[in-house]
């Protein structure tokens, strides 16, 4: 058991509060880290404004982090005291259904506990005062030190900066593995990219590093264009200037729309747009983001029988162990670059700030840093 | 210009009177083909009932045909007289931007005259005491002449038997081409069928010959079920039988969703059920059949960003000139057979009869026979 430095939700819509909660040693499988920083994303927010219908209360949140190794629990064979790990909340163990099928990343192993905030054998390894508190995502990087499957830990390269590549453990990979992996954009592709908040601008890497001739950046925030543009969006468009639905306006851009197209803000009409804005024939839309409990899409079927193909991504098909340390490799190798993301580097005791900057649309990402 | 036996849609929601209407003798790039045999297809039904936006009239219907060439136009060059031809509502330039792609058998080459029931040059080549008359997917096969532009044409092995390949002009193909060529299903797969028609009971031969391990066929009408199974359907299902959504009891019958999911039948309800049977990860769904006009699909964008694809096929993502030759030579070769779909053979002059049999349920499909 070590003492450690958290933010615990208590309930939902409440600030979180810096405690010192108990996290007890990893059990069989398991291993304990200690968390370097992490990055504050949407979805903890989601989770915390009590719409996630699977949100667990009083819980430590966080999902994107990168920490090193503190401890390991019996049986533990893949990592070691002391290596560089990015939490992954979608593990890999290589033996499920899911990961032996080859085409998805998407392990079940553990999601029926990871789902109620527990370890897998059913126990939370985080308490105050006798309390459990949940974990969250399977990941919990609101806490300095946590605990987590061995399967659900990337191990990385010692080189790679910590308060940086903590990015990859969600939203950046998340953008450019949906472009890279999930949609696999060929060179020369025309690229439309809905919402430019981290998920859109980490599409807009993805879609230079796949060599896409054309790259679309569409917001109804024009104080996003600059950056996209510095990323390498070749155009930028605001659906507001448009008294017609931004569809046709992109169709009309591209001679008949768009090869690839991605949404990233959960909006489930921004998700029709983006469908009905590809090329007939062959146009793929992406869903990235995360629409709210029972929302639904909709279209014509004959957008889909005339040629265009509707898929999702999730952590951009990326499988985290077997995948994610290539692209650590890759940042180092200065493939891609990770400052533009980190708007805000904070302690743990601003974390409420944070969330303040992110719902205010101010920050990109804010990065806490634990030894600061 | 020949006189030909027709069959006229005058107008919509009547039956389609036999006439002896002239057919102009084909243009440059055009040809005139004398049908041999015809099927009767859903489609020219839609089309007859007037719910077809594109529909003009009077025309002459029909989609589904072989004949033999009798006569070139200047500068065609890739068929000659004597030629055994299957005429295409999807034709092939090989120079647009569709046919350069790669990636569509939608060619758009002549789209726009054909939505209109003209050849490319604008204008129609039949004509009865001076009045116009349209023609039909470009095809217009219940005419015992017809002409077609060149690219509209694929020219098969004259050892076929016109009054069985014919079916290859539209069912047979959309539904084969639709497992083999755009869900490209592969050996030991999972298979949803959802519609026991002509297209149906194709894919279902489609996915025999990608020899998929289980092929469940979907209908709610049961007297359906044994020819579904002499063509290799391993389960049948009846959603009648059930006081819960289909989707739900496939996903439990194959441990946890199917591969791959056809829906032939054009009901937008069926299409998300046939989306939602699929498999958590990897499932895909193929929409084959046409909606009403104004119908929407939906389903929760959940479906998709946890690893399900929704797509569509028209003629079953089959290049009518370099692909289709090649389905007449597997017929030929045995690999699959056409006679169970020939529930009836009738002459030109009872085509009303196959229509009404076709409305109730009593067909698969009528072929007209011209020189019977």
């Amino acid at each position: 058991m070590v003492l450690s430095r958290a933010a615990v939700a208590w309930e939902a819509n409440r600030p979180l509060e810096i405690e010192e909660v108990e996290v007890a040693a990893p059990k069989a499988g398991e291993v304990m880290v200690r968390i370097v920083a992490t990055g504050v994303c949407h979805t903890d927010a989601y989770t915390l404004s009590g719409k996630d219908s699977e949100g667990v209360f009083p819980c430590i949140l966080g999902h994107e982090g990168g920490g090193v190794v503190v401890e390991v629990g019996p049986g533990v064979t893949s990592v070691a005291v002391g290596d560089h790990v990015i939490p992954l909340y979608t593990p890999e163990c290589g033996k499920c259904k899911f990961c032996l099928s080859g085409k998805t990343n998407l392990c079940q192993a553990i999601r029926a506990t990871q789902g109620k905030g527990l370890m897998p054998d059913g126990t939370s390894r985080f308490s105050l005062k006798g309390k459990e508190i949940a974990h969250y995502m399977g990941t919990s990087t609101f806490s300095e030190y946590t605990v987590l499957p061995e399967i659900a830990l990337a191990k990385i390269n010692k080189a790679a900066p910590l308060e940086k590549v903590c990015l990859l453990g969600c939203g950046v990979t998340t953008g450019m593995g949906a472009v890279m992996n999930t949609a696999k954009v060929e060179p020369g592709s025309t690229v439309a990219i809905f919402g430019l908040g981290g998920i859109g601008l980490s599409a807009i890497i993805g879609a230079t590093m796949a060599k896409a001739s054309r790259i679309i950046g569409i917001d109804v925030n024009p104080s996003k264009f600059e950056i996209a543009k510095q990323l390498g969006a070749t155009d930028v468009v605001n659906p507001m200037d448009f008294d017609r639905p931004i569809q046709e306006v992109l169709v009309e851009m591209t001679d008949g729309g768009v090869d690839y197209s991605f949404e990233c803000i959960g909006n489930v009409k921004v998700m029709r747009a983006a469908l009905e804005c590809c090329h007939k024939g062959w146009g793929e839309s992406v869903i990235i983001g995360v629409a709210g409990a029972g929302e639904e899409i909709a279209t014509r079927p004959f957008q889909l029988v005339t040629g265009r193909v509707w898929r999702g991504s999730a952590f951009g098909g990326v499988k985290g162990r077997s995948e994610l340390p290539e692209y650590v490799e890759r940042y180092l190798r200065g493939e891609f670059e990770l400052d533009t993301f980190i708007t805000h580097t904070m302690g743990l005791e601003d974390i409420n700030h944070a969330f303040d900057l992110m719902h205010e649309g101010k920050s990109i990402r804010s990065v806490i840093l634990y030894n600061q």
